[in-house]
């Protein structure tokens, strides 16, 4: 099986043009196939703010109406990903963007409402994610770039997680390819003291996290980055790294970061 | 030879929800092959407005800064773009967006300042129009949707003429398939008065289109269109058709609009 890297970049990186510049440049150099899932950085709140839309957050997630989605769908399928494809290609790296709407790459359903109605959120129709699509897109020499949008198959655009989706690609496309999954953020990796970048955790197991978990340890924002790398392990997954996007050729060399283990 | 529609639909048929989502109804139908060029519609200059961006136009073409480059890459390749896949998809037609970035599917050069300063506006490079990565996409089944930006191979994007877009893809695919190429827009076709949809010139040559030409009889914003038309048609492009959106299914057959012949 060819290799294949599923890399997320996450939204603090994406607001940093010096930064996301050194890490495009880095992710162009890996010769192998990869998927680049881009986050959406603080962008889209400001430019929110001058349109008159305002952002709600309930635990962290962005909370999506019918403005919102517009909002998102400019600046993250638009601005962030358009600038990120040119600047790749001048890298001569052959990035294509997507959304998850494109060719029908992530399917999605709208959350149900339960306690908090996210609005125009959507979660991914795991087994709906069609390797086959995905595949063609590499085989043809095209590197996608995906940002965080997905869609209902009703003509509605849906805000998903940047990480949910690197998590889900990365699933659907392990039967077909030797897939790592790195997710890449402006940490070190997963720390035991969120303040302190020497504290990191360099293999961090099932058994090991559980534990943490448990004692209060783990930095709340961190719970779904690491349940989305577990979650990716079981589905066949090959490795999955947690690190600092500056590091990416370390990351990719498993000689820094976080290592998330089965055991 | 497969055939192939490419099809361009207007920015005042963007900007109508109700006539979008009937055209796209329409286009999803076509059985064969098919790429879709969007304008931009005056959405970009509504939003525009609201984030303090100026508008500035020279004879219809936008002026384009630094800001205006992110505007139109939000609103064209984000907002517009991804409804019209969402759109698409949700009739069973596996559209996929891209810019002239995305593939590196339409190189550009910034255009040389003369008399006007037109700024971040990217002429095609035609010669450079690749038509296996189009090819690529169409073979695995996708129906790629072209927002009118393209980028300069050095990290640039640029704002280019959608018109323009759509006849440059119908002449770098005329050696791979038979090209049918339509321009669909709020109007009959040409028009002899462009205030009487019952003036409809029903073929326009070379000929007769320098001799109206010649009298001043054609309306100024229909010259670029038959320009871009006629010089499809040298380049090996079957068939040209300007018609109106609303009447997609007689375009492709023919029974309605201007076609535009050789001689």
């Amino acid at each position: 099986m060819d290799k294949l890297y599923v890399i997320k970049i996450g939204g603090n990186i994406v607001d940093d043009d010096a930064k996301l510049t050194s890490f495009l440049v880095s992710f162009a150099t890996i010769k192998e196939h990869k998927i680049l899932v881009h986050g959406g950085g603080k962008v889209a709140t400001k430019i929110g703010d001058l349109l008159g839309i305002e952002s709600k957050y309930v635990d962290g997630r962005r909370i999506t109406d019918a403005a919102t989605i517009d909002l998102v769908t400019m600046v993250y399928a638009g601005l962030i990903n358009k600038k990120i494809v040119a600047q790749l290609q001048q890298h001569s790296c052959n990035a294509l963007g997507v959304t998850g709407a494109d060719g029908n790459l992530i399917p999605a359903v709208k959350r149900p409402v339960k306690d908090i109605d996210y609005g125009l959120v959507g979660d991914v129709k795991s087994e709906m994610v069609n390797p086959g699509s995905w595949s063609s897109l590499i085989n043809s020499g095209f590197t996608p770039v995906a940002a965080p949008i997905t869609h209902d198959e009703n003509g509605q655009l849906l805000n998903t997680n940047a990480d949910t989706i690197a998590q889900e690609v990365a699933k659907a496309l392990s039967k077909t390819f030797e897939v790592s999954l790195i997710f890449s953020f402006e940490k070190s990796g997963v720390l035991l003291d969120v303040n302190d970048e020497s504290s990191l955790i360099k293999v961090m197991s099932q058994e090991y996290y559980s534990e943490i978990r448990e004692k209060g340890s783990i930095f709340a924002g961190m719970i779904p980055k690491l349940d989305n790398a577990f979650s990716a392990l079981k589905s066949g997954v090959k490795n999955v790294i947690i690190g600092k996007a500056e590091n990416l050729p370390s990351l990719i060399q498993g000689t820094d970061g976080t290592s998330i283990i089965h055991e």
